[in-house]
């Protein structure tokens, strides 16, 4: 029935969140998940939003991840266009530090749900990471690469340490 | 081309908006504007929204005045459907006290705009006000109304200001 | 491998939290998803995190929701050990309505993604709905309920839309 | 009974407000509506404020496009003199990012409205594209000259969509 | 030059904030200050603000203290209008707590400055002995009175904590 | 009995705030009033404090000015141990944009009041503009000063305004 | 040298504080270590502050335990005249929910430290532990209680766990 | 029973934290008390961070002091594995300034206590001098030097002082 789309749409609200959306992007690519990374606005382009909100998943898209700034509604719709998950990003804004972003993001309303993560590069790298972990509940495969990736994050963290306390022994 | 339909449309995201949103449509009684009050959901009922937004200048609405909470998508979403002029009013939030409201309604990107009031009830009041001062730019007579309820306004204030200074007199 | 345990653990952080968190439960009886409820403390009883944490994957748990105020870690604690999603409910709180909840558990750093709700019941119901469309994915069954809550959810707020017309219309 | 002054005054608190609230200025010139920039201030020059305020409408003034910052206070001012629309525009501010000017300008009592917009440059784009909306509720040529300039805005969109999607399909 | 009228005006911009303010005026009733109470609304009554600012220093007035709420430009207004001392005092908000009421008066812009209090009744009573206090710059009799009144004070403090240390004792 | 000392002591809590507090000294040498700066901390130099506290009145100090960052006690402490009126300027700090000042130096408890301005360098120009203010209630010389330098204020904004329509009128 | 005062000096600014403070003094009785509580005020009774932190030491005390709330400055004028370890407890506040009261406290500047506890009741009895913990630095005995209580509270915990495990069961 | 570890244990949630962290070492070197410094991240490094704080008692720490960002759960989890006392220092954020790690670091539940300091730097000094200060409970020496190094701090505070004088003195 589901077309044979990309299991994962990242949408971002403008083009100047890119360069933020595109961590969540390269974390697909690491876990070799197909993607596509669209530029659809809530506010600017409404009606592109409610279709590909209501297409996604017949399209074949398993997980939606939408990045949006300021009075950030973009997760929002979509969430209400489709019972897919959906996860959303708060961009960091210039004026309010992305306080606006987060509040507009993650205080839906009871019924509609957004999975928001934290604002700007970080939140995007772990909507992918989220995104994989939905995928994984049912790829073997997958869990197993993401328990793979955690081992890896652990071994930088703890050359880290080793680096710090062998400097300081050095220093001395 | 437009139809009849009442010239401001009340739109609230949830039943127990009303509260609020029945001062703005209680200013529009006084001076004898037809409005209606409707309840849209941006989030659980977005075809309605959509269609709400999509067809309010073709059935006669003027001004569109939309009440929501926490991540209060309704303005923005009216807003970005139609190029009626669009007012939004940040409800209270019990853990937040509407600052989600705010930011969610007024941080609205470049190209769709909401004017937004004011949290809560006054909000709610001036939102109706507004309304009436945007038909009053090309209606003489609503104009006046306003006028003469500003005076009424004042002299309520000018009463308070000196019973105040009579009390003072009377208890020394 | 993994024992036949229920799909959600729903963990919190005190008794206290039971209140809101119930709310999660509600909506996964609502779907027939096995869940249980768990009262385990990151502070207060760290090797029970820990274990449960570690445990999640192999007693056959698809998915943890944690419930948490404050300097709320217990989400973030869970995140860290396992690789399963881990959904985020920020509790209010009296002095700072949930704000420090809600950044306490949001603004995970990359690496570790919890997926973060509104603060509050809303938050805790919406934890329970984005379970129920993570375990969708790959169960057409849930799917198909999940956009039948979604009309029943519509059809609620169109009824509400409808009263709120009629009663304008008996009033007058 | 009016003189036939620019239908839109722009004013602004201090000089170094220009550069954002020119924004607003632009969006006019676009529209081909008359307008006027003054630097008039609340606080510093009250007697020019209340004089410009009080004559507004007389001079044929239809909307007042009023930015601020810090204790933000031009707005509420403009709007406490005059019966017209008045939208407030929020400047940044250096240290607190601009809430402190968003508060001051949009949380007026009941019975004074401020039609506020976003903080800084976008508010201000806002701001001007308000005035259009609300001239154009009885200018059927302006209405359309909005309606064209949505598209307009949403095919830039479209096309920026359409590059991030040829730039990925490029690179692989 | 000068008429014999109060030392001290106190305005405010509501009858709902005379439960605040006449802590002020209590403090000033202590110290034998004559003084007057005032509803004047910057925004609903501009020109008897703009009236009662300009003819304060030839009434008389030596201080004026103006507590207003939410967009709280009142003592801005009186602060742009004379050259008289002019203390703040932002009122309690039931959405914000009042920090829309301080940022209001508190962060306004070089060459208008207004002396601004704590939220609420203690900013009240501070706002009545800092008029006090400036009063008692050329005042001995009332410079005497105000460090009686401190002694007063630290004794009271000094009663609660004997009285709260043979509590203890008293205890055991 | 009090020494001929300076009239108004500006102290600050590190030497890192002299160029924010410089902007009050400026204020001051315009209107020739004779001052002292003073690097006192209220944490790192409490006996200094403490001493330039209680001796203020004698040595002749009529006002206090004190700036102060982060956890802003300076202002609070000098209030605490003199009747004098103090003016307590918050300094920006780089991590919460002086918010953390701002509340550190308002928030007095009933009794000790003092008298706040806004953030930063503005906030310092107007204590220095306040303590004027408050020299002029007992120096006709000083009021007349302070009334030409509102003129001055105003002409300048005036000629701001008169550049801005010859500007505009001049491009077109 | 130092007399054998209490170990532990429990100091509040305002009577008010008792009922959070004592929170902090149950601790301490549980452990059987010597304190005394008093209610001295950084601002309404400097001198007696002044005393007791420059004494501290001398009497036997070990470590202080400071309560304020707003511009809460007591354990920071504590710190500032003893080189004890100082505990700050922030109080909260009917208007800024205690934020300001917890920014007041812990953003100390470098060299002077207050080690602050969350705002209200769980900050105060956290106080006490941290004082006992401090004691237990050089006491095994009290080590070993503090881990006991450790146990206590985690059972405490885990029947809360059992119990709701329980009661789910027993409801299906 | 215990090793003779390091007295004080540093650790850090991530590299980039030694910038901000190495200040408290600094402090620590100048009183010549053995420490280490460790990158172990509550999040990324669970088991790591689970093994250090249990083991730390054992290995002869006396003190833990933690710093971590945005939602700062290192400290928190220190304190729940170990009865010593532990300081936690907020990382400043670039997005939300470091309120989001000062939140999640502060508002510890009952039970738990973290000694929490100021975000940044002057935190990390002031958490090695909290350190020294707990050390100094049991230990004469100690508590001289850290007398000593007030008084230092003292000294330069005043020559500060002294030249701001002169300067000004000299200018004229």
């Amino acid at each position: 029935m589901a077309e044979s789309g990309p299991l994962v749409t990242i949408v971002m609200g403008s083009k100047s969140d890119l360069d933020v959306m595109s961590q969540a992007a390269k974390v697909l690519e690491q876990f070799g998940i197909s993607h596509e990374m669209r530029v659809v606005s809530a506010h600017r382009t409404p009606d592109r939003a409610h279709e590909l909100g209501r297409s996604a998943k017949e399209r074949g898209t398993k997980v939606i991840i939408a990045g949006a700034g300021k009075a950030a509604h973009l997760a929002g719709v979509m969430a209400s266009l489709t019972t897919l998950p959906v996860i959303g990003v708060p961009m960091p804004t210039s004026d309010l530090g992305g306080l606006d972003s987060l509040l507009s993001t993650v205080q839906m309303p009871g019924g509609i749900p957004v999975a928001t993560t934290a604002i700007g590069k970080s939140g995007a790298k772990n909507a992918g990471l989220l995104a994989v972990a939905m995928l994984a509940m049912s790829d073997a495969k997958l869990a197993d690469m993401l328990a793979r990736q955690r081992e890896t994050m652990q071994q930088a963290i703890e050359q880290d340490d080793e680096q710090l306390q062998q400097g300081l022994t050095a220093e001395r």
